[in-house]
């Protein structure tokens, strides 16, 4: 005997229309698998359906409207009225997660997002199930596709953002309007989601610094390989002197690090335990098909797991001030001594220089350097001094570097 | 209120004792995750503890004894009781999977084996969740970190065989017999547990034909790297013409395969569907604390997870011959003709080559060659004619290749 579970979905769009047609492809075996059948009870579009009836005729609904309202209203009372919810909708949770929490818990409903992270990367139930034993320390994340795209083509080609942007663009790896993702946004948002799991720990999107990748320039990169390092657009989430902090930047990574070969569209996630060492999970970042196979994984879930969303179990401290190494590139005069007033005001900050290359001659010239860790107050203090000093020709650029650990 | 979970633990080895000592260690995280805290109620080891008792007085067993008898008879036993089931006892699942399931259902009683399979890589729960709506094409896994280190020793320094397995002894990645790890039965009872999950139909460890990597030769890896190709220890699982093929042998990947980063002792899968692309996943094989986190994990569900083991869904025809691309290593008199003759050989059985390198004058004299993909029976069979040719110095060396695929 099969029962059925009847599915009210909200929004018809990309992923939406994805997601109908995937259901009633595998529906068949799924009822096979998990002994009860998925079916669509009900769709809400912009034009057509009506919310009430919909829940009143689920027993589960799939949010893909997207954005913050009426998604938010819709969640909340499907919630608090028993029904589980699976939703793909990364500004919802990262801004109104304990809310939506809060909600699941008074309904006894369960709330699933593994669509709203890593495209089809499962870093939500492994961090929820797997790693629910583990005491995490460090959360490393490729979670935006299109930025990885982008800086995998200004790489391999040289070109300058604006090209490879629009190349994403033509190829469907980016928005026609791409703010979102390519200012860092999209990131911080997945990971105040990822942080908030691996954690146990209240996280919202304002309390994620972030940076995109509008500022950086083809030489940037080419200096960088020099030095051996490659550029990605990386989320941080990590335990910092008994407290967590969360930040997306574009960051030099070393080449033997498990997401340094992760190019193109993709996503990537390595979570680091002692006891587990290090998991890194990859695959292609959110497109209509990849998506909807993610939320009908979550689906799935709902059928066969118990109605018990997690509770948190602490509440650490956000830290702003962390410790980076950085990659410095200056364009100066070509006059003696500039190095040495550069390495001396660094060094009050307490900066040290890990190794420098000078470039280019008159009005070409360069300071292209990497520093050793240092904390990020005292090297943006050391920088603003930088900024003044009047034979710097340009603003100073830096980036985040990630230099292997030999322990 | 937090009630407890009883956890009744079979074997007190290396790997039981990582496990006992982390389940005290976390049991107040997972209480405060989960509502339920996990406590040893008993402990079965060779001298002590009486089997009857502990399963009285204990809610889920816990299962690190590893062999065939007695583990089998306690766990059908537990199963059959209705008490959950946590083993990380490869050969027992891959030899008498179909009966542990049946007993599962029988008892209504979970049966979860993360870390059989793939160290702490969380393919199985990937598998039977996230990926329960998906179709899989096709799991390609290095699931043996002895053979993956001693691959990559002998990629790197050039070391023969008995070398980097002698280091690898040294450094704790080879047992004092390694015997299952590198004649690859070992990765053959993991790759039969994967397929069953993927494709959700039995499959039997007899049914997988295995090979290991004692024969492989430091030239092999010298000469395939003037093809750009590495070697791997590759378990394979696909559908082949409405069947499915289960394999594991030595193979050469190209470098930007996501498998052929994957190097020293680590553990990685790969998972191809056409709904989600690919998904890999990867982390340090089988240690005695990565195994335990997996266990605890697998725990952990025990308590959040309904008591639904899955059904299988199909029951797919086991295929032995599929088809193969081939890197062949002969050592042959310096004579003309003997390209030719090999050539003819391989093109009567329909074998064509792609790319030859001639090595070496006189007694040093080579032909190495990668050939087109082609139905190893007829492949074997045109082997068997080469080897008898007068002019062959030595037996003909054959090792499988994956070759990008321009799609």
């Amino acid at each position: 005997v099969t029962s059925e579970l009847r599915v009210g979905l909200l929004g018809r769009g990309t992923i939406g229309s994805a997601f109908a047609r995937l259901l009633e492809e595998r529906a068949d075996g799924i009822a096979a698998a998990t002994g009860r059948r998925p079916v669509l009870a009900g769709v809400l579009t912009r034009s057509e359906g009506d919310f009430e009836a919909i829940l009143e005729g689920s027993d589960a609904i799939v949010e893909l409207m997207g954005g913050l309202e009426p998604a938010r209203d819709h969640v909340l009372r499907a919630l608090r009225a028993g029904r589980h919810v699976v939703t793909a909708n990364k500004q919802l949770l990262s801004q109104h997660g304990d809310e939506l929490w809060a909600a699941a818990a008074e309904g006894r409903a369960q709330l699933r997002f593994e669509a709203a992270v890593a495209g089809v990367v499962p870093v939500v139930r492994v961090l929820q199930e797997s790693l629910a034993g583990a005491h995490v320390e460090r959360v490393h994340g490729i979670v935006n596709g299109t930025t990885n795209y982008i800086l995998t083509e200004m790489a391999r080609t040289g070109a300058p953002y604006e090209e490879a942007l629009a190349q994403a663009q033509r190829l469907g790896y980016a928005e026609p309007d791409p703010s979102e993702d390519v200012d860092g946004r999209d990131a911080a948002a997945k990971m105040a989601i990822l942080a908030r799991l691996a954690f146990g720990t209240p996280v919202h999107l304002d309390q994620v610094p972030y940076e995109g990748i509008e500022h950086i320039a083809p030489d940037d990169l080419e200096y960088a390989r020099e030095f051996g390092l490659g550029l990605k657009l990386l989320g941080t989430a990590e335990r910092v002197d008994g407290g967590l902090s969360v930040r997306v930047y574009p960051v030099f990574l070393y080449p033997g690090h498990p997401l340094a070969s992760v190019t193109g569209p993709f996503n990537a996630v390595t979570v680091e335990s002692e006891a587990i060492t290090e998991i890194t999970m990859s695959g292609p970042g959110a497109g209509g098909p990849q998506t909807a196979s993610a939320v009908l994984g979550d689906l799935v879930s709902v059928m066969t797991a118990q109605d018990s969303p997690r509770a948190l179990t602490d509440d650490l401290e956000i830290v702003q001030d962390v410790s980076s190494a950085f990659y410095l590139h200056l364009e100066v005069a070509d006059e003696p001594g500039v190095l040495a007033q550069v390495a001396q005001i660094l060094g009050l900050q307490g900066a040290s220089i890990k190794s420098v290359v000078q470039k280019g001659l008159g009005n070409e010239a360069r300071l292209v350097m990497v520093m050793h860790p240092v904390a990020e107050s005292k090297f943006f203090a050391a920088l603003e001094l930088i900024s003044a000093l009047d034979f710097l020709r340009a603003a100073p650029r830096a980036i985040r570097v990630i230099e292997e650990e030999f322990v």
